[in-house]
């Protein structure tokens, strides 16, 4: 069965996925780098990006759920690019030549364009659909392997609204926000749909997995 | 040195402390008691309440932190009573005729009245001053002991903002629910002020301790 699985997904004590003021040049706004620290001195992050060392416990555990099994992405206009790429023609997302998700990503936008394909096989689809159709799509795109739902925090917001979650992987980083977009809004009594279970890093992070029920 | 500490405070994954819709038959409003169950099921919980049994692992050991070397507290209206105690002469708060603070206790509202005598060593005296004030005069009748901020999340909040916790223990609850009163907002870079550990229980929340710098 095809799942539908979120990872490494990090938010602040204050439940913010995402600050304010986000742009070209701030990606993550007023946040910056401050919630994917934990990420960073991964051994699975050093080994990706070409470094050495790296914690291997429980962070890098968790870190390296990204890839097995996943079959195909479905992201958010919002995670794509920065306010604005849709009026950038050249916009290719963030992540150079080579981006990190090696699968038929799909893009949830009001304004599609033409596929762009990037090496190691990302290739970048843009959708102007529901989640559940996008969701459809991406199954079909990722032949019987699950499909990652990237973010941001509005796209999984919807997502678990809809019911379509089956895993959620959420990382609580142990600063305050204070601004920016929330991940739990609107999700009230979450826990009845799905088990939850915490556990904390020496690296001062939460993991929170979430298992539909 | 006398120090401001709080202590059990529980608020659910969405950070909220309490419900919507409080009232005298709903302390918590929607809430109900499920911001407390991880408590109720101690041994300290048990013991205190006459009871037998409890669990003794982590839970346990923060719980009992609560009493020691505390010698006054501070409490917001909102924890005092229900909306609209102020009109009601005869009430006393929600513990009956001993309640468990058992030491000189202070209700920040702008409704003052005579202090209160109860049973065990606890005296409500109300106050309407500014946290800081409330806190020197706490102080003061706690003959050099530690002074214990009760809560509610708007006086946590606003003794946070001031600069006036030392010590602060929140649990966070797996749950979601959704709407009521948020402990975090407008405490942007709180961390740079507290060192900020968490772990995790085997019975699903997990402890937060924020240790002044």
């Amino acid at each position: 069965m095809s799942l539908a699985r979120v990872h490494n997904f990090s938010v602040s004590l204050d439940g913010f996925a995402t600050g304010e003021d986000l742009s070209l040049e701030a990606p993550f706004g007023h946040a910056g780098e401050r919630l994917h620290e934990w990420m960073f001195a991964t051994r699975w992050w050093k080994e990706t990006t070409g470094g050495n060392g790296g914690s291997s416990g429980l962070d890098d555990v968790f870190v390296r759920r990204f890839d097995p099994g996943i079959g195909a992405e479905v992201m958010g206009a919002g995670k794509f690019g920065y306010p604005g790429w849709h009026k950038d023609a050249d916009w290719k997302g963030w992540w150079g030549p080579n981006p990190p998700f090696h699968t038929p990503t799909f893009v949830l936008t009001h304004h599609t364009r033409p596929s762009i394909e990037m090496e190691g096989g990302t290739t970048f689809h843009f959708l102007d659909t529901s989640p559940a159709e996008a969701l459809e799509t991406a199954r079909e795109a990722a032949g019987g392997l699950d499909v990652r739902i990237g973010g941001g925090p509005t796209v999984i917001r919807d997502f678990l609204a809809a019911g379509l979650i089956d895993h959620l992987h959420v990382v609580v980083v142990p600063i305050l926000l204070g601004r920016g977009v929330r991940l739990w809004d609107g999700l009230e009594e979450l826990e009845t749909a799905y088990a939850i279970e915490a556990v904390s890093s020496p690296s001062g992070v939460t993991h929170l997995t979430l298992t539909r029920r």
